[in-house]
């Protein structure tokens, strides 16, 4: 059965990285937050195109190999697709490069910047969508087929769907690091450990993993 | 040498409980909040007086074990010794009986209701003081004759001296729950694990212990 999945990265004081610009789209504390993460060697491969084996294979190489398994559809939000940081390009596709590493259909949430779909090499194509998204989760659970929906961020996409109820399985990567700024995670989910059962474990970079299953 | 620990507790979300009132005088989000800790064998003993031995025995409790070990002198907010909830009481002993569980020192901080001394059972000496913190923990530190002082809270007293660097040694319980509410641990640190190692650990209880040692 297809299970709606979103995986978050977060400091130990609730933010998660603000201030996206086209320099740095993620802003300038996404790369401290995702540090462990980025050195896993699912990411090093499936992400850089590193083949030689390098990156780390304990606890975060666990999570991070589960990350992509099992996902036939993907759904972001504008401004994690940059169409807020390029208004003014209609031909923008992304921050990806040619062949994005989804391989699925990817269904990009805009009130402004409807367009046609965009099929990049690698399976993957970007579907722009003005509607619910409750409405846009049906198409994408339609679309995966049986495999999962995972909820691509940014945040505020992400909580969009947990607050509506939406997320089956949310992961939150929580990075040993106090930012004292940036946009907050955790908001407005008072209860959720009794909404969903929750595991927590350390990796040995230090990062925290807390899962939210129901 | 004498260090200066601070123990807190912390939701997933980066809050301690609000709302003290003479019925609940850490508000009502506590006892959720230091379910792990109460559970432990050194809390029964050491606050209960429950001498059969019963209690957690795992993580929670090394943890637990620590608190009370090494501890000289103690400081505290008014409102964590109730002088905001009993303003009007002259006689007003704090909440913890006749024999508090501190068996040292302890400076009560207060800018409106400075009174003598207090001695109580158990070695527990309340002290009043209507100064900056640095000369509370001066004085704290000489009483304490080369054992540790702990700031012992509320949050306010707590986060006075996390920003002003006075803190070596902070240990964050973090219990697993989303709170959604209550007032905020973690503002303004940005950086605190340059100053200080950070370990983190899960017990058994899924409390995420971490440390902030320099």
């Amino acid at each position: 059965m297809t299970r709606v999945r979103l995986d978050l990265f977060a400091s130990l004081d609730g933010y998660t990285s603000a201030g996206s610009t086209p320099d740095s789209p993620m802003g300038e504390d996404w790369g401290p937050l995702t540090a462990a993460y980025a050195a896993t060697r699912t990411f090093r491969e499936h992400v850089l195109g590193d083949t030689t084996g390098g990156g780390t294979t304990g606890v975060d190489e666990t999570y991070a190999a589960a990350f992509s398994e099992g996902v036939g559809a993907e759904i972001m939000g504008a401004a994690m697709f940059g169409l807020h940081t390029f208004p003014d390009d209609p031909d923008w596709k992304g921050w990806w490069g040619d062949e994005p590493p989804y391989g699925t259909p990817v269904y990009v949430l805009t009130h402004t910047a409807p367009r046609p779909p965009i099929p990049m090499a690698g399976g993957t194509t970007f579907h722009f969508r003005d509607a619910a998204i409750e409405d846009v989760l049906a198409e994408a659970a339609e679309a995966a087929a049986g495999q999962d929906v995972r909820i691509g961020g940014g945040i505020g996409t992400a909580r969009a769907f947990l607050l509506a109820g939406l997320v089956d399985d949310l992961h939150v990567m929580t990075a040993p690091i106090v930012l004292g700024r940036g946009l907050r995670v955790w908001d407005d989910l008072r209860g959720l450990e009794t909404t969903h059962k929750l595991t927590t474990e350390v990796a040995e970079s230090g990062t925290i993993h807390l899962t939210f299953t129901r």
